[in-house]
């Protein structure tokens, strides 16, 4: 099983102006992050605007990205639905496009019906019949659920779920998760704000929308921490925070792909009803970046 | 136009031990229904497990309900999907299966994301193509996300926008609707517990999930209010508060089926990760419904 | 017991310019409000700040207060303080002011310690020991704490508990409230934008803030409940909530003391850290009263 | 003015079987916890339940702990009233009983009109007029009220607001906080589940609750992060998340109180609405205290 440690970016899937998949965009793309430092990526996820393609073009953009990973990078691929059938069905597809893993997102529309026992059912079912190992993914600025570090703990019960990547940006969550899970089970953060702090209290990693436009930041945070650069480490952290809160959180995944695009990559556009920064939101996109550059 | 005036029933997708659509149920269902003075009926809504179904599942269910649907009664059909464009080709889709009212919920993934720019841009373009008059559908217990009486009176200037479904259960934003919009714009409540004041304060009707079993109840309500009976109005209003709060909203969609099946219609089960109702609920729901027959 | 049913006014209490006590002001504004329909006052209230007012002030209000209160009317006391034994002792000393009721603010600052538990073991302390009886009052838009109507009807059993001031604006609390408590337990909402339909429910009346400016205009909700002329109550309900919305919602005690000196009461001003509002604030609350005087 | 770095314990006070104050058994409490490594207290802080104490009782309790506590070491008090001419007049009175800094509180029950604008207003008022320098206190779990990172950088260009206690626990706004003040301004955090991170990102110290029977754990782990001992810290903050969320967040000041009497402190009783742990719950305390302790 190919390691889950390190920064993985979690990949904008690009759309040209008429909003059709890019995939010339997604491959030009790669071959700038593949130089970043990055130990892999997170494909489909929320950033990719998954709840925006349809199977065939989740499809094309699978086999895309595949064949521009290195081989012995770990190919993430967010395959959660809304119903377990069809969660099932789809990681199976992924498993057969050479996914590495699957990052499956809490099951959320019926949301006070989400209990820890449906929850369980839920992933258990999915985790028996996955080909490949399945990460939890607790995302509640999306879903309105979050994984509660006990829930999670009982889940890292089965052998096929093997990591989450935990998106609430709350510390104790994360503390109190790595304080009850085996060792070999990935904690991974998805909330940049806090990445080294996570990584100082035992995460093994992040998957983080800001790695596609800000792959080398998160990467020198992570060589910081394993070098035991604390002064280096906390420096760039707080860079990290400000491009995080102030492009990522506050524009959304137009505000990812806007600053893409100022940076040498391929973002496009988004599908509605996503909106791209309008001109104010730009202005203060470029200068933010421009600061950090200076 | 049909009127949107009365009580509509959010009705359920019955699904057999298998898990599979069981349109025989259905159907068997509606023969009961159309007995109870239901003025129409919302398929493909949320406690019809919209989320859980494929789209040539979704088309089956569509053809056997407007052939189970007297021609003078509305047919409502939830449309709404993550992206504009799937919304859009599922609304024509809809209006092809002779569908009256197309019923969009609001987009929801990407919470922060959805401004009140964000969604008048979606809302309008939902509404500009769409073959059929379109209802808003606010569910913050479903989406996380209400839609403010001030929002809902602009969108509601759109031609096409004639009416809202409002299940989010706010007395205070279903009055100040009611005084925004102009008249003929229906406002329907989703809250059952509140359906006698919402009738009171001018809220032509209502599309409930409780109508699945207790139309007659929902209906006698809705005859009282018309006729002036408020003594009447009240304590029927009353009961169907506690069958609201003690089966709907504590069981989900389960304990809507489950009562179904109790009381002779064809509920089914619940397609994962959704739960039928344990043994404990099971006894629960029995002595509920016992207690208001007998 | 003097009855509580009718429109009660949750009364400011007034400062002059250099924020003391203006006991004149209080008196003046008696003279008026007593000529409204008004069925009595809540003296003490949030909304008379008494947060801001130490026990020799609260006494001195108290005093004021009786001696223009006619002696028909119920004068209704927040005596509801953080500990326990500070309630018990100011609801005695409110009781020698000849007040009629103690309207008890549920304790909030240890959040998650207040259990139905502990609140009924609170409550019922209180109860015991007052001379008078007891309202319960639940306000979660300061208190962070709503009283479920599962605790409230527990409270209610207690026979010196007679009644409850529900401002969460949350219809199916109250109605699910009124269906669990004996008839005469007096249920009184604190929130005026859901007046008439709480009054259609069963409530006996209501305890509000803008019975300090627009005690005329909900006495005519009233009246007009009584004598079941529906279109009249309807109408005037339009008006008073986007009075309540857009003048002590969105503004506050200062938006309410503002309002009153426009229409010849004397507001005064409020204690900081709370402030009057900002000259748009002000041309707003004018423009909105103009509006409903034309 | 004395240094706010390491580790401040926010103390209980101390009632006897009563009720009444117990100032013997506080003296107790210093002389244990003045040898565990603490730099300092925090006297009438939420733990020390301050709300439940009349001012004659505060005054009394300040003289105790003064006396009690080494010169050298700060004393923290709590002043913040509701309204800011009482917490001007009780800063005052602290400053008297030789209050090294004041620790204000967000003003909160009327948490609508608390905006950037009124919480301004409020702390340049306390901070122009207090004779010893003022920290923010952040807490919303009690107040419903967040300081946001941006308003605490503009409070803190005051030259009298010199650091923050921040009970959020949210690890983003500590961050952001960190990096938006200038260096000599305090970030203490009052979250003890993550405190070796927040001194990792850059916090001085922290003010926490456990600090009352966990004194020497929390110390162990500042002093494992000056020396760079990341595995002690690591795992020695593990094992204070636990004692933290599973005696003071799980049961509160009883909780902690109870865990301070078995440990051969003198914590003694709540005042009421709080209740101390029931039988289960001492079971419980008991458990998780032996289990640190073997």
């Amino acid at each position: 099983m190919k390691s889950l440690q390190g920064i993985f970016s979690a990949i904008v899937t690009p759309f040209d102006s008429s909003g059709q998949l890019d995939i010339e965009a997604l491959k030009a793309n790669f071959s700038l992050w593949n130089k970043t430092g990055l130990a892999g990526y997170l494909v489909l996820g929320s950033t990719g605007e998954v709840v925006h393609l349809d199977e065939k073009e989740k499809l094309t953009v699978l086999a895309a990205a595949r064949e521009s990973i290195p081989a012995h990078m770990p190919m993430i691929v967010g395959t959660g639905m809304h119903s377990t059938d069809a969660t099932v069905a789809f990681t199976k597809l992924a498993a057969q496009c050479a996914a590495d893993y699957a990052l499956v997102v809490t099951p959320h529309y019926f949301k006070s019906s989400m209990t820890p026992a449906a929850l369980t059912n839920y992933y258990y079912k999915v985790a028996d019949t996955s080909p490949i190992p399945v990460l939890l993914y607790s995302v509640p600025q999306f879903t309105g659920i979050a994984l509660s570090p006990e829930l999670i703990a009982k889940l890292a019960e089965h052998p096929n779920i093997v990591g989450i990547k935990d998106s609430s940006g709350d510390m104790r969550v994360l503390i109190q998760t790595i304080s009850l899970v085996k060792p070999e089970f990935s904690v991974l953060t998805g909330s940049a704000p806090i990445l080294y702090p996570a990584l100082i209290i035992g995460a093994q990693g992040a998957i983080l929308a800001v790695g596609n436009f800000a792959a080398k930041l998160c990467y020198e945070i992570f060589q910081a921490f394993c070098s035991q650069q604390a002064e280096t480490a906390r420096n760039q952290q707080l860079k990290l925070l400000t491009l995080s809160e102030q492009i990522a959180s506050r524009y959304g995944v137009g505000g990812i792909k806007y600053a893409m695009d100022i940076l040498g990559y391929r973002g496009g556009t988004v599908r509605s009803p996503l909106l791209m920064p309008d001109q104010t939101a730009q202005t203060a996109i470029q200068a933010m970046l421009n600061s950090f550059q200076s």
